[in-house]
């Protein structure tokens, strides 16, 4: 079984490749192009993904599946990339897999339905003694959560965000990066679809059984802290975000984080205004929301907030700079935009509290 | 097909019946002795049910599973009771269900496993046309919150509580049949196996997945609302339980609700201690959790606790009246044990509430 960053996908996206509508496709495109031979996609064929998404470089868009799978050294897995519509399996997209499994190709999946259930793949994988990753199935046995995260070696950090899609995985990302370059054993944790793509490993907490969702966020601290001096887990979602909040606080119980580092889209002003809905909870000032965190989580094991991550994509570098002077400012914080200023001041700012946990 | 209250069970507690065991047998023979044939369990059998808990009455425990099924009029359906060791249907159990479906009873059951997705089972219960009722299996195409719930005309009413297992759902029955009694409809919309037992509707949402916790309660009060003046919706958790917080969220959020009603065990200081298990939570004051879960709401939706439920079943008279007391002069809010000393003075609160919203 080839290691994760070995595989070469083809990304199943047909029909809804773009920088909206390809939501998984984009992430992979985004943080592993290197292993990315081709989309497949019918509308958008022949372009480029920087021609569609705006990054990705070279990666070519193909209109046939076979000829897909067969680009450069040849595909070693299919990648779903987007979700069907209505949440079932199209017929045609059961044979493209299909042949797929025929070639000896994995399936990687991040859907609700589980590929591996289908009787008709999964009987096809196991003839073909090909794996079929489910990424958001859940391991079964996942305990209620009892505080055992708390009692772990390593330094444990966790992402917090004001909202959904702010780059909660991301910062984890590059603090990991920036820590190991300093010397550090540092492990990312992956709570959701892309970052297990990444790791080939890791818990999609947001598909968990509810009661379970703290006990997974401690199955994975347990995990990860095996051999590491410091534990990146990816948050979730948000503590005011009315959908998603429920697993948010699972993970900030479950956890039992050392540390926490608050992360926010700087130009955001309403939870989901990314993608277009009615304004309905404001986000509040980065001051009270450090505030929110804190005292969710000292009834079970208190901790704080660190550092502030900002998303500045959309912004001009003065006025990303500025955003970042005035986060700081604002909550006596190290700040930065870790893609587009470096983590440093993050890193720091944890191997101080690490020392001095010591 | 019988309403919920026609039903005449015999309750599955073979092996397991007792104060401390057999926590959904308890809670129906508590909540409705009157639907209750007998308790089927091999090593307490020829007892009743008041010997064997201290409440039950004259419900018999009866050590042959076909007996049991005879009793008085005979049993309409059999209820499961206990959870089996290792959560796989034993194979004892699988000849007693098979027995009860061929002669035509219904399947009753909050196991996480569920029976009717049991090839053999599922297949015998509509081979004879009868019902398997999962009451965890949640409905399918749950919507994520999206704050729909705000909208209803009734009033809303979530109880929230300093721990599981305080009284949140016995608080709301009580509350609905005090405002029943003062001409209101009041409508209880069950959160948790118990009470989807007791009214034959709802959803265990804590057996949902994560990400619909909140779309979950949502759908609840829309359902609740239909016909009502005040929703009283059981609540589950507790905002400062490590293991399910996260749930508790997801309701608290999920459901707007116009106003919250505060549950505790007045003698609990630990999150847990009911069960032994080692003090980790210290459970803070009164005035703090009010605190806490406003808070909590307040970025999603604001909302404000109007009463206090305190269980006092393990105090003397004296003592609880004493407790009930300092509740109301902590948190200058009204307080009862709404079993032991009736709900009026939180019905009268809610009155006002509701006048005071029109």
């Amino acid at each position: 079984m080839l290691a994760p960053h070995q595989h070469r996908f083809l990304i199943l996206a047909d029909g809804q490749f773009g920088p909206l509508t390809s939501k998984t496709a984009n992430s992979c495109i985004r943080y592993f192009p290197e292993r990315i031979v081709a989309v497949f996609d019918r509308v958008t064929a022949g372009r480029t993904a920087q021609d569609v998404l705006g990054f990705g470089g070279t990666i070519p868009v193909v209109g046939d599946f076979a000829r897909g799978l067969a680009l450069g050294r040849g595909a070693s897995a299919v990648l779903i990339g987007i979700a069907p519509m209505g949440g079932q399996l199209p017929a045609e997209w059961r044979g493209w897999l299909k042949t797929a499994l025929e070639r000896g190709l994995e399936i990687w999946s991040g859907l609700h339905t589980f590929i591996a259930d289908d009787p008709e793949l999964g009987s096809l994988a196991r003839a073909q003694g090909v794996r079929i990753l489910d990424v958001r199935k859940p391991p079964p046995d996942l305990p209620i959560a009892d505080g055992r995260a708390a009692e772990v070696d390593p330094y444990v950090i966790l992402t917090v965000g004001s909202d959904c899609n702010v780059g909660k995985m991301t910062a984890q990302l590059q603090l990991r990066d920036e820590l190991v370059r300093r010397g550090l054993r540092a492990r990312f944790v992956a709570t959701g679809q892309t970052g297990i793509f990444i790791e080939g490993w890791g818990i999609a907490v947001d598909a968990v059984v509810a009661d379970f969702v703290a006990g997974a966020a401690e199955q994975l601290v347990l995990q990860g802290a095996v051999d590491a001096d410091v534990v990146l887990v990816e948050g979730q979602g948000s503590l005011i975000h009315p959908g998603y909040s429920g697993v948010t606080l699972g993970l900030l119980h479950g956890t039992c984080p050392d540390a926490l580092i608050l992360c926010h889209q700087a130009t955001r002003d309403y939870i989901g205004d990314y993608h277009g809905c009615e304004p309905w909870v404001r986000i509040p000032s980065l001051a009270e929301l450090v505030e929110i965190y804190e005292r969710a989580a000292a009834p079970v094991r208190p901790t704080k907030v660190i550092g502030i991550c900002l998303n500045t994509f959309d912004m001009s570098e003065p006025a990303a700079r500025a955003a970042v002077s005035q986060a700081a400012a604002d909550t006596g914080l190290p700040a930065t935009d870790p893609v587009r200023f470096g983590a440093s001041p993050l890193a720091e700012a944890i191997l101080r509290e690490v020392v001095a946990a010591r």
